[in-house]
Order: structure tokens, then sequence, then C-alpha cells
């Protein structure tokens, strides 16, 4: 057993934090209010390999671990929490087209979107199909050479401002066997966007709903073969939920190491917050609570890398218990700021607004339980 | 003992309810995202008698209880938390003026404030005096007939859109004792407004700082006598916290409102939301916790009514649990509508932007609890 | 609205009180550790009044009202939380007979019961039928003019001490329609006890299985008609939900006194408990929350008292909550207290194991939550 | 980073869970209920090595990590969590009589603790000095070539029935510098020890108060180096915190998969308690944090094995989070079996009452949330 990072994972953190200080964290502020997507930023991220992190180097990726890039998104989620979180999306688009295209769309699109030259957007939630994916509607009908989709999809980040999108269809029966995968060009024809969502948080990615109508896709664009898409977006899944559960952790890291400041300098009835004893112990339980969180990312993003039976059942666990405590530390540590912690000025309110979504997001911690308990109470099962 | 409302209070109640359907609740969304302070409707919450609900009959008010107020406060705020939050400010500014100020002042603006007319904003907490009201700095010192005010003011509600303030400015030496209050017009040479404050939530009352330089009232503005100031606003955060939490208790039933039938409409994986069991026992939860908070608060406002002893100590408990509560209620309701709740056309993540600051504002929860165990700790204290 | 005990209330929480001091609280570690039934206290707290609170005063009750009844076994259970429990199920016993029995078992019963000559026990849960009483087995066949009972019941408190049995019956087809009531004497002939539980807590009162084979009774001392069991059942249930959640409180409150006084007496680290702002903070919320318990649980009382449509609810929810709040606060005085919260030298551990029964009788927490959210859910309900 | 474990311990840990099975659970509810000490066992737990897991081979130790230690406490504790905690004791009395004794202390002692043949206790904690530990006030005069103490020791497990004592006493001026350790025989003239204290668990081991009376010990006897004390003191705490947390987790692990078991065959309303949806979270919630209190565990005890410079504050963390999850594991799981839970019949209850004393021992939970907050607002502290 061993809990310390080795050095590779140590120079990837130091660089991705110098990256967050630097290009991230002088502008996340201002990128919320202003609802800006940050698209040359995120191809400077590209540039160090951020935009593939997971991706083969086969394909421009740097072929790292889960483990590796959970190291990496948790450094770039203290510099923006919202932008970190699109690239963590970007990043699963990319491995997608990588591991599962065929291999004319890998020679078309999978470097450029390792690079970031194209940033891609994921279509899997539909507006009656949130939590629940496996029902989705949205069709794609053999036609020719090509698919023919119809359909929408809802809250889909990036989507207007990115050039390729994965999108699961069915291409067969009901339920989850029915699915299959597409890259599909955002500018086919018959692609329609939404306005733009106004949200509570993630201000710097863009979200739009997306219909599609008569969307012509050649069958090439399938991932993987007709069927595979909900297995391929249960695989993307898995790895989202570290990657959300991350970015979670790194802004909860930020608020801390901020209150921390923040409570050494402040002073209220002539002695520095630092000092009173009841603002302490909440401190050392938000620090205790990250520690725990951080763990259990690090735990299920080895149980994935090795191929774990129960990567899923970790996956979800991590992803529920990182988001609740992450929105937690950020909403005390926006407390211990007081009524500055309330104005935009400070970024404590924009912590406790973009890692809300976390606990709604790629699966909701509902879903989660559901995945956890199934695991649990299945027979034969072993102790986690 | 009785625990019903009497007709009066059903009667008022129904108004208020009404009111906030028709003239907040359509609005309210709006209100937030623009930033826009509704002067025309809180002048026909005016008419209505809101703007003066615990100011005296005879300076124009409704003369009510803190009971009544509370009561309708409530449903005022089911229709919009920031606006009713801001009338609460309102109401107090209206009432110290009634109660304290000298036949003069309140011949010239008692009527005016409590109609509406004129608007009002409360000056106590400073840059450096936030949960340590006592140590504020912002002096008033005697020059001929008039008191010349120097010092800053911060997070004033309504500042920069009233026309009248009070001011707690310090005319003695430090601690409580050397405070008095002060009326002002809010146009007086020398009073400057800072920017508008960009703010998570509270949006449609604008907040400012206040700087005074060499600022001129006239001695007869003071409102009860020299050194009251503290005892007066200490007197008036006992009402407030009734109020603040009481924006609590409205918005989170509201929430619970929403919550319900978007359950009982909202399907998932083939069942109604509201089948779920799991989701079911939070809705029970949330009401169960919610009630309780509800006669937290109305409890407290009748201690205040009567004068008890420990009315301080019973508000503080108040505030405290009404306002967690009330935080907590809209953040569960939120995730009962999943992504739904993340986006700005439905006001779950407005009611969880509002509440938040009420558990900072009129003094932070922790302050409340350093009232409550100083009194449940002192000498001779019987429970409570 | 009046949130104050009248005269009479007062008067019967000093008399109260002073039994509680007296008669209970000397005793209770000692009957805890003796696993002692305290069957002579008993019946000097019914020379009081205390076995038949609203009872009819022409059957030897008080006729009290709930709320009445409710402030007293509050006082009591300051002294004894598990002798004051058995003594709120003796008072239901009490009450169903002299309320639903016919003229001639009254005659017989109701005043030995009243006055605590005789005592009872309520037989309801069956070893298959905890949380769902209406899935009871015990059969009741009439037989000429008896009914012969088979069957066993568990977790009978007073079970093999007691005169008295009220046992829940199968007349009938399956579900609730199809149970009634009977008022039998102990010692009849096929009633045979098991042995002595060995329980957590609540060792002031024994608690046995009954097993009954072939068990003439009377038909006449069914109470109310045939059919009416479940329904006597679940009116029994609301006031003694109200009764267990009383018992939390009181428990609850004289943990607070205690830790309160030990606060202010130990020392650590040069100074005293009470001086540690983090010990303060979380005795500040340990009051907050017991007076909101109690509200709720005196709001419920008032709820069923006035025969309100949604007595039930309000019974869940005060039952739910109260006996939660009660637990928690008694854990963490057992905390502030360190190693002698521990020992048994010290109540705080007695009161830990006392209170933990609350949230599984009469109805588990999670069965009240279920009741809350179908009264929340229901069609055309109104906000509770 | 490998969060597996490596072949070793996965044989470790069998033979920990066999002997928990087959020696510690079958006796486990007696050993509580008749208050047993189970010496024998223990010694046959001994000749496993589990005596002295961390003393060095050369003392007849395993010569094991803090962190096997670790692995094999928690299969141990499955099955009694009591009697394992004493092994805790013990091991930390005989390494610290291995590490820090004279050669001819440990030549007379060492290997005959490592085995079990003699027993230990470990006295620290003084009426007045519990959570403040360097006031103690037993004093150790030097007199020829022996010291003489004089003083009280509180809430010492194994005290009456133990053969050897590690006592920490004032050799020198008042705070920490000023105490030493010393090995004694547990029969020297002048130690009297008290009654068998009456606890709320932990009942397998007998807990007594010692008074010394003019106990002469010889010079050699001293543990380390005269004003070592506390240093050794500290040093064994960091590891009794971890061995503590251990006991926690593998209690709660033990409650889960009963509980689990219960739910899979328990049935109400018509179907399983495992097919209830509240149910599957509230256990979904249970298994997730115990992985989370399970990995702090495991990540502190690295970090106490590599000497990290951070490992105290590592070892708060991990004992505070891991008490406070595994009683409340403990605690969900009595609910979930209803009344059952409630009686002694099954392990449930025992489960929370032994665990309860784990959120008080080897440093209270608030003091460990002092150390944690000292260290995370320490000038210049990196990020934990």
């Amino acid at each position: 057993m061993d809990f310390e990072l080795n050095e590779d994972q140590v120079a990837f953190a130091d660089m991705a934090r110098a990256f967050a200080q630097n290009e991230l964290e002088p502008h996340a502020g201002e990128w919320d209010q202003t609802a800006f997507f940050p698209v040359d930023v995120i191809r400077k991220a590209g540039e160090l390999g951020f935009c593939a992190l997971y991706t083969p180097e086969s394909v421009g990726g740097l072929g790292l671990s889960r483990l590796d890039a959970s190291i990496i998104f948790e450094q770039l989620s203290m510099g923006c929490t919202s932008t970190t979180a699109y690239l963590t999306i970007h990043n699963m688009v990319t491995w997608m087209v990588a591991d599962f295209g065929k291999p004319e769309v890998i020679e078309q699109w999978g470097e450029k979107l390792a690079s970031g030259e194209l940033l891609g957007s994921y279509c899997l939630t539909e507006p009656n199909a949130g939590s629940d994916a496996a029902s989705l509607k949205t069709s794609a009908k053999p036609d020719g050479d090509d698919f023919v989709l119809n359909g929408s999809k809802m809250f889909i980040s990036g989507a207007g401002d990115t050039e390729i999108l994965v999108v699961m269809a069915r291409t067969g029966g009901p339920g989850p066997k029915g699915i299959s995968a597409f890259a599909v060009d955002a500018n086919t024809a018959g692609i329609s966007y939404g306005r733009k969502e106004e949200k509570m948080g993630w201000n710097s990615q863009p979200t739009r709903m997306i219909t599609f109508e008569d969307v012509r896709v050649p069958a090439a664009n399938m991932l993987g073969n007709e069927g595979d898409g909900f297995k391929i977006a249960m695989k993307g899944l898995d790895g989202g939920r570290i990657n959300i559960a991350t970015c979670s952790i790194g802004t909860a890291q930020q608020a801390i190491n901020k209150a921390r400041e923040y409570m050494l300098e402040r002073k209220q009835f002539g002695q520095r917050l630092a000092d009173f004893q009841a603002l302490q112990f909440r401190l050392a339980d938000m620090v205790t609570e990250l520690v725990a969180a951080r763990q259990m990312v690090r735990l299920a993003a080895t149980k994935l890398d090795s191929g774990h039976t129960d990567a899923s059942a970790y996956c979800a666990m991590a992803k529920r218990f990182a988001t609740d405590v992450g929105f937690k530390v950020c909403d005390e540590a926006l407390q211990l700021y007081g009524g500055n912690g309330y104005i935009k000025e400070y970024p404590m309110e924009r912590f406790v607004r973009d890692t809300r979504v976390h606990r709604i997001l790629e699966g909701t911690n509902e879903v989660m339980r559901m995945i956890i308990a199934r695991r649990v109470l299945a027979e034969g099962a072993a102790e986690l």
C-alpha cells in the first residue's frame, strides 16, 4: 500500500498548479460573471496535453491513467471549477473518439481533439431521460451509408461552441442495448442549438439544448459497434464520475486555502477568526472530510485503472461522497467569510454555485446510491 | 396554549398570499436576473400597510404584533425572498423612526415611510465591524445644532435608492454605550454611495457601501437619547432576526410546494419521483424540519411581543434554526429537481442563493450561538 | 397564539417535577442496573393521578388533555426515562379500557387501573409484525360466550408483572379491518410468559414475549366492536407517539441540565469546559434543537386534542423529530462528560441507552416518514 | 499509489479473521453480559503473534508495520470490539517496554509480554487530567536506586488483572517535559486497585482506578530517559489512535455485514427490508462512509510508518473521522434491526455501546480537532 504520489505525478501536479494559478484563477471570476467560454485558454491547456490526458499517445494524448488525470484535474479545478469541468468532458470525448472510433474518424479528428484545436461535446441527457439515461429517445435510423438522427439533447456542455459531438442515439429496441454512439460534426445540416441556458453556476461553459432534425451522419462515424452505445456511455460515466468528484475536491481545497488565510487576517471581537475555537473546530472538520474525499477519489481511480470488478461501485461511492463533501466545505468556507462570502468580489460564492451541480451531474447522487446499494445487496457480494 | 392563527391573522395571511402570488412571484425571477429593485411594487405593498406592520397606527402603521408581522412576511417571502427581506428592513427603519424619533422627525418622515412613499435603509455594519457591531467606528461629533458624521457603512440594503437612512454612529467612547442613532436624509451633502455590489443573491435589492464625509445631521434627528444607539440596534435586531428567519421559512415552504408538484409529475425509471421511497423520506424530513422551524419563529415572536426576559435568546435560537433549515430545505428541493434545479428557468436555484445570506445577516449564526450559550450558561439561568 | 403554560399546567408540572426528583431520580440508576420494576413507586404515582392522566374522571382519571399529559410526562421522564415510558403505556391501557370497554369491564378494572392498583400491558407487536402492525396473526375465534386466543406477542412492556393485557387479535380476514381489541386478565389459563428480555436500556420495565394457547376471553371483554381493533390501536398510537416523544425531550432536558453543571465545574487545560467556545456552540445547538422538539410535541398534542384532520401527521412528525433530537442531545451530553460519560456512576450513558429505543418504538422513525410523506403527497393536501 | 493489500497482509488478515470467527465472535456477547476478561483467549492470540504485532522480532514480536497491525486488528475487532481494543493496548505496552526499556527490563518482561504470558496496562489518564494529559500529577521521586510513586490513575484498562503497568509520572516540573515513563510490576507493594467500573460497554476488559502510595520502582525501570515520558506517550498515542479507529471500522464492517443479511431476510409490509429504497440508500451511505474511514486509517498508518512530519495530524484526522463514522454506522445498523436491534440476543446494541467510547478514548474527538486545527493554521503549513 502506498498513498504517496510518484515523481511523475508530482511533476504533472506542479505543472497543472502553475497553469491554474497563471491562466485560470486570475480570470475565473470574470468568466463566471460574463459567461465567457475561454476557448483560447483551453487550447493553451491542450498544448500541455491537458485536452487528452488518458487518450493514447498514438492519437496525440498523454496516455496517462485515470489516477494521473485526477491528480492533474484537481490542480486545475483549484483555478477554475467550471472551465476544468468542461475540460474533463472534452477529455472524455477525445478518449471516446480515439478509443472507439474507426480509423478514418480517428485520422480525421483524433489529434485535433487531443490538441484542443477542435473541441467536443458529449450528448447523452435528454429532456425526459436524466438520471434514467437508458430510456433515451433520440433515434438514429440507417439510410444508405448514413444514419439519420432525430431527437433532442439537453444540458449539453459546450454546445454551440464546439466542433465535435459524441451522440448517444437509439438504433434498436428500447432499453440500454438499443443504443449506439456516434461522432458527429457539430455543424452538420439539421442540427440546431437552443438558447444559452442561464445557470446557477458553471458559467464559463455554455450549455444548450441540441435538436437533431434528419441529421445525416456517415455510418463510419459510429463509435464501437451497433448497440455498444450504452456500454461506452457507462465506461465514460465511471471516469466522468471520478472527474467531477475531482473538480469538487480541488475547489474545496482552494476554498480551504482561502478560508485559512482569511481566518489568519480577519479580526472580530478583538481577535483573529483563527483564534475562535469554534471556527478552528469547523476548519478541522472541513480538512478532515476533504482528505477523506480525496482518498475516495484516488481509490476509485485506481480501481478503474486496474479494471476491478467493483470499479463502478467505487466510482459511485467516490462521486457521491466527494461531491457532497466538496459542496459542504465550500458552503462552510463561505460562512467563515461572513458577508464577504456573499459578494462576487471574493470567490467563495462562486465555489458554492459551481460545485452545487456536481451533486446532480454524471448521475445524481441518488442514482449513485442506487448503484452502490445494488452492489452491496447483490448475491455473493464480498465486502467492499 | 394555542397554536392556531386567529381570524385576523388568517385574513392578513390570505391578503399577503394573494399579493405575493399576483405582484411578486411572477416577477421575482426577472428581478433577480436583472438586479431590478421593484420600488413601485414595494409602494403597492405599502398601500396594504406592509411597509409599517408594527409601526403604531398613529404614525400610519398597522400597529400589529411581531407575530402578526411574521405571519404576513412569511406569505410575502413565498413570492419573492429578496424583495420581502428588503421590506422587513424598511419596516424596521419605519418603526425606529416612529418609535424613537423626536416629534418633528416623525412629523416629517413617519407617515411617508409608513406608506412606502419614502424608503429607508438601515446602516449598522462597517467594513471592520460585521458580527462585532459594537466596535463600529463611524463618528458623529456635535457641532452647533448639528452632528457631523464621518465614516463608512457596508452591505447597506437599498442604499442609493432610498430616501432615509438610520445610521448608528459613535458619539462617545468605545464600546456599545458610545453609540447613538440618527435618522438621516439620504441625499445630504457629503454622503456618497459605492458601486452596486454584485451578490450571490438578494438581487432585487441594491446593496452599496455608504461613505459619510463631514455629513451634517440636525441634532433633532437623533433617535432616542445620546448613547441609546446600540440599545435601539439590539431591539431592532431581535425583530430583524425573526423577520429574516421568517423569510427563510416562507421561501422553504414555497420550495416544498414546488418540489411536491414536481415529484407528482416528473417521471424517471418509469415511475413518478413521488413513488420513490427514498425521495418520499426526504420530503417528509423537509416538511418536518420546516414545521419545527416555523414554530420556533412564532415562539420567539411571542416572546418578543410579551417582553419576555429571554426574548433575545429565543430570537437567536429561531434565527439560527430557521435560517439553517430554510437553506437546507431549498437545497434539497433543488436536488429533487435534478438538472432543472440548476437552471434559472425554475426558481429552485434562486431560493438557494437568496436564503444563503440569511445564515450570515442580522448576526451570523455563529453569533447566534454565542448569544444562546451565554444565556444557557448564565448564573441562575432557568431552563429555556 | 399562545405558547405559555396555563396555571393548572404549571401546577401539574411542579407536582410532577417534585415527584421525579424525590421518587424517581434517586433510584433510576439502580433500577437500571438491577432491572428492577418499581411497582410501588408507580402506585405512588397513581395516587397523584399519574396512572390515568387522560382517562375520564368518571373512571377515576384526571380527565386531562394530551397536551397536559405531555407536560406532566416530560417532568417525570427527567427523573426516570424508562419508568415514565412504562407509565405512559399503562396510561394508554387504562384509557383504552375506560374509553372502549363495556360497562362491566370498566366496572371491574377501570378504577383499579386508574389508581395503579392493577397495572396494564399493551400487546400489539408480534415477531413478524413490527412496523407492519396490520399484518398481525394472533387469532381470536368466537366460541360460545368467549373468544379463544392463539398466537404470540413480542416486546411487551410490563409483561409478566402486570394484571391486565390489552390484546390486538384477528377476528376477521387479513388486513387492518379484521382486527379486534380485548381486555384480558393476565393470569388467564393458557397465557405463558417468555424469559425477561435483556435489553440495551429501558431496564426498569420488564419486557417479555407472551404466548396465547387457547386462552378463553369473555366476549364482553372486547373493546369497541368487532373489527375496531386497528382503529383503536391507531388512536392509541397517535397518543403513544406523543408520549414517547415526550420522554425523549424530558430526558434530553435533564441531560442538558447535568451537562451544563458539569461544564461549569470541570476544568481541562486550565479552564472550565464552559469556557471552551466549541463546547459552548455545541451546548447552544443542543438547547435550540430541544426547544424546537418540545414545540413540535406540544403542537402535535394540541392537534390530537382538537381532533385535527392532520393530527396523525403531526404526531408522526413530532415523534420522528423529538426522538431523533432527544437521542442526539443525550449522546452529545455524554460526550461533554468525556470518560465520565461512559461509566454508570453518571447518568449520561443511561440516558443514551434509554432514549435509543424511542426511535424504534410506537412505529419506527422510518414508518413515521412513510406516514408524513403519504400525507404531504396526498391529493388536495394543504400545507402543514 | 497502491490501495491493495500485499500477499502477506492478505494472509495475516485471513488468519485474524479466522481467529475472530472461531475464538471471539461466539463468545463476545456473553463476555459483555458477564463482564468476563478472556485472558486465555488473549494468550491464544499471543500464540499467533497478536500480542506484539509491531514489537521487534528480537523481543518476540512480529516486527510488523502500523499498517499491517491495523489490517489485523480490523479483522479481530469484527469478532469482539472490546477484547480487541484491550489487545491493542497490550500491544502498545509491549512495544513501549521493548522499544524504550533498558536491556534488563526487556530481558525480564519483553518476551513474556510479547507472548501474552504477562499482560500489560497503560496508565496515563488521571481523575483531573483526561484530555489534558500533560497536566498529570502522579509523582515519581528519586530515592536511592528507586523512584517512589504517589498518585492515582483512572480508567485503566485491564487494571487488577494484568501483571505489568506502564506508568506516566511526574519526575520534574509542571508541563509535558517533567514527565517520565516507568514499567512497573503490577503487584508492587503500595499499589491498590479500585472497584471494577460499571461501564456502558467495553465490558470484556476490566477498568479500574489505580492508587500509588509510596510505590518503589527501580530506577532501571524507567523507559527512555528522564523527561521522555510525554514524548513516549505521544508516540504511543498516535499509534493508539490508529488502533482505536481500526476497532471502530472493524466493528462497523461487522454491523454492515449483519445488517445486510438481515435486510435480505426480514420482511415487513410484504417485502424484504432490502427492497425498501429508503433503506437501500441508507445502507449505501453506511458502506460509503465506512470505506472512506478505512482509507483514512490506512493513510494515517502509512504516515506513521514513514515518519511523516504530519503523522500526528493524520492520526488525529483518522481517529476523529473513523470513530464518528464507526459509531454512526453501528447506530444505523441497530435501527435497521428495529426492535431486535435493542435486545441482547443480537449484537447490534453491543456494537453501539462498545464503539461509543472510541469517540472519547485516546484523546477525545474534540482534542483531535484541536490537534488538526493547530496543524492547519500553523505558519508555513502546506496542504494536507
